[in-house]
């Protein structure tokens, strides 16, 4: 993946997402001791990131394929994201959730138009039934975090966010199936002026922490984070991208995770969801290391039940 | 007041505050049936409008009479306005607050370097106190809402509205003391384009709408509303403003202050507190009405409680 490949991504879907602000706050820069500027996804079209690899992976399917229409397996933003992509394309999209996915998930998806079909919650069952829907359908199968298509659209929020500021020294992003941080990677690399992309990622789910260091993609035996976005683990598309371009991860406790949340909600005045706090909590972690410096914040999405909060 | 009076407090207060952003949202539109323009002032200092108002009446002071500091009763954002505008011109603040008034808004008062006076909880005893802390001190007084200066800050919000969409058909704003309602409708008055202000106020707490049957100032004999900003009666300087330039109030019940709140919250990722979210509550109560047109509508602030959310 090369940077005209991010120009031609980011020319692509701009005329299908919003361009989200970049936010700043006196107060959290006294508290974080350096100037951050939040690039904030959770203003984004349903709500994160998510829609930006979506719209993307829809445009480009063939007419033929997108009369097929697509389909995901998702409980999360994605299947959001792939149903409101689809919908705004005028193309079909079938979304795979667990029985047991939250109904104002599924409501969600239904919104935007998507057709739900239900599977049991395990990881295998949610692939069997996406391989039966895309046989049975014809729909082209587009993976929330390990499609290269996928990975390019996420990267257009690094590239806007150093649009406004090209001279970020640092770059935090949470880590999850590691879409969003391997686009972030790759626009600092071909964007930035020596920007180092670093991850936030919670102890609870450190999957991608424990494949840096072991150089082969490790997995979760338990994913007990209220990080809800971050419990996916690495793919081998976006690994070696991972590999290659991020500086490094840093892990976090559930408890910063919350502290961060919360330091976002009452001084900034936004809602972000805790996968969003994560990659803030880390940069607190070793704040020390970055005194002084201009440090840039992917605030990934916002979509949480606020009858149901950490704090 | 008149047009250069607003213009001039513009002038005077603007390297003090922030200018606030005015978001738009698609979903609340096709809710609404109309376009609306929600001008942020949770994302201005300290949290609320009420900075506008407290740094343009400590600015208007004498030096000597800055010399001395300044006093007001207060137990919500204008105590967190004073003590901020104060500290930012380098002047004395006394902050009268109730002796039961949450721990959180004592210790923000305090964070921004106010010096805080307990009374009990009455009006009259706050007024009692406050005018002792004058006597003895030499610190000038300063109303949270019937003042002049107070009202022209409040109004600048609605102006730089203005300024961004001049063709505003409407402009609603949450109804307490007065102080905002009455710089927005001189606002509109001078610099809208054949604009209409109307107002939102609790059925708990309508005091002003009663007001303006009666043709004169009335008062709660309970406020028993979530919109605790909204608590507080009109004053004889806020008074007849009203009275001339405001189109009509519309009364909110508690459910649906709730539920306009939950929209904002939900819908455009931002946290406002129950008095902002009842603008949005009168409007959504008679929306038949502005079918179709441009509406402005003032989110007055985001300070609240994350632990005791009204959902």
């Amino acid at each position: 993946m090369q940077k005209e490949d991010l120009i031609a991504t980011k020319n692509r879907i701009t005329p299908f997402i919003h361009r989200t602000p970049v936010l700043t706050s006196r107060l959290l820069n006294d508290i974080a001791g350096a100037e951050l500027f939040f690039k904030c996804e959770n203003f984004q079209r349903m709500g994160a990131f998510k829609m930006r690899g979506a719209v993307n992976a829809v445009l480009q399917l063939s007419e033929e394929q997108k009369m097929r229409g697509v389909v995901t397996h998702s409980s999360g933003n994605f299947a959001q994201a792939l149903a409101l992509a689809a919908q705004s394309i005028g193309v079909k999209a079938y979304i795979v959730m667990p029985e047991n996915a939250p109904q104002v998930k599924k409501d969600a998806v239904r919104g935007y138009g998507g057709q739900i079909i239900e599977c049991a919650s395990s990881p295998i069952a949610r692939e069997e039934v996406a391989a039966q829907v895309e046989k049975e359908t014809g729909a082209f199968f587009i993976h929330p975090s390990n499609d290269r298509d996928v990975i390019l659209g996420q990267g257009t929020a690094a590239m806007e966010l150093l649009e406004d500021h090209p001279d970020l020294r640092f770059l935090f992003s949470p880590v999850g199936g590691g879409g969003l941080i391997g686009g972030t990677a790759l626009a600092a690399h071909f964007f930035g002026n020596n920007c180092q992309v670093i991850g936030g990622e919670p102890f609870e789910a450190d999957d991608a922490y424990r494949s840096l260091l072991s150089g082969q993609i490790e997995t979760n035996d338990s994913t007990n984070t209220l990080a809800d976005g971050l419990r996916t683990q690495l793919g081998d598309i976006n690994f070696p991208i991972i590999q290659h371009y991020v500086e490094k991860i840093i892990r976090v406790e559930e408890t910063e995770i919350t502290a961060a949340m919360r330091l976002i909600w009452e001084r900034m005045k936004i809602i972000v969801e805790p996968s969003s706090a994560v990659a803030l909590a880390a940069f607190l972690r070793n704040k020390a290391e970055y005194a002084g410096q201009k440090v840039g914040v992917i605030l990934s999405g916002g979509n949480i039940d606020v009858n149901h909060l950490p704090f």
